[in-house]
């Protein structure tokens, strides 16, 4: 489809629009996320509330663009790249409604735990793990606004750096359990956490290949890291 | 819309062929699930491969089917209920992979269990919640086909028991690592294997409410039970 640039289509509005929707998104999740980890490292149960509280908002937006999409579907009947466009929104809004949830799970960990001894270091690891997912997320979003397939599969490569550092804490958190079993309870949402958290890479690594399916019209050929990958040298 | 029902539009056509990949889809799922179970209980490892091989195809079928719904969105054009019912197939083939993934995730951690010491009642349990959750998959497909709201909302009261069943599980683990630290290990794969199971009950859960949004045109009202539900009482 040709398009002359200094002609902005109806389409190219909504589209617009509802672009403008998942960006707001994504930056609900980051925050939501960075103030998770925050609020389980200070012991802020005030903050991990909020997060709480804030994830009806991710969801009601993503409602609100899934809405807007199927409007736009049924109103502009876009085809090739533009219908590809909007059914790759419709996919980021669903994968950042699941990294919100994993926020809000996140904050719900992180009040249980505030009322449990501290298990030492491990809130430090959870956080630099979490900025490493966020910076993941934020670049995959990116990569979709600019349509650049090469920033998407740089997003993939990292990916694998996340799972390395669950993959650590995973053993971390056997040893402290091993070592004196009354950290178990602890440990366990701490896993869960991390667990949490590399699903969130997970989402962003999803977006990315999004990003390159939508720009270059096929999924890339190398295995991503996987969704549910066990560590099975743990095992 | 009013439909003469004698004649059968290529729209319907369509759909029925879409429907139908779906329903196969559904049905390698439950497969998948009740094989890892079976292969988690008896140490079949044979049985586990297959399983974890057996994800690609449906990985696959995903696929075909999510190429097919944007094949009849750009060429169909759908509006209205069609247009809802479009999107519903597409949100429920997603729904289904990521159910497939976590039955392949489950073959995997029972390969690993199986070059461990058994925990005494274990999958047992396990098996007894992937046959409820097998159950609630199937229902809220059926609940899809029938276009029964009455049968969805049955469906999305169902996943509670799940729930239970997770979260007495949750407490006989943490009894037994508590007791004997040797079991830690086995009992956090254990731990996963149970919340990937109460997740794929959230997948149907999803299902049964795509079909009452998609037949009544609203989301229920009542809460649903929760997609990252914390067993906060064993906090």
């Amino acid at each position: 489809m040709m398009r002359d640039p200094h002609i902005v289509s109806s389409f190219d509005k909504d589209l617009e629009s509802v672009q403008a929707m998942v960006m707001r998104m994504g930056g609900l999740v980051e925050k939501a996320l960075l103030e998770a980890v925050e609020a389980l490292e200070m012991r802020d149960e005030a903050l991990a509330e909020r997060v709480r509280a804030g994830d009806a908002a991710i969801d009601a937006l993503e409602e609100q663009i899934q809405t807007e999409c199927a409007r736009i579907l049924a109103l502009r009947s876009p085809t090739a790249t533009d219908l590809r466009t909007v059914l790759t929104v419709m996919r980021l809004a669903a994968a950042l409604e699941r990294s919100g949830d994993y926020a809000k799970n996140l904050a719900k960990r992180s009040l249980v735990l505030m009322h449990m001894a501290p298990v030492n270091g491990a809130p430090g690891a959870i956080r630099r793990m979490a900025r490493a997912v966020v910076a993941l997320l934020s670049d995959a979003l990116d990569a979709y606004i600019a349509r650049d397939p090469a920033k998407a599969a740089e997003v993939r490569l990292r990916d694998a750096e996340v799972d390395q550092m669950y993959a650590a804490l995973f053993r971390q958190f056997l040893t402290y359990m091993l070592e004196d079993p009354r950290t178990i309870t602890p440990c366990m949402h701490l896993h869960f956490i991390a667990k949490n958290i590399e699903r969130v890479g997970d989402h962003a690594t999803a977006i990315a290949e999004q990003v390159i399916y939508l720009v270059e019209g096929a999924v890339p050929e190398t295995a991503r890291p996987k969704v549910d990958s066990v560590p099975m040298a743990e095992g």
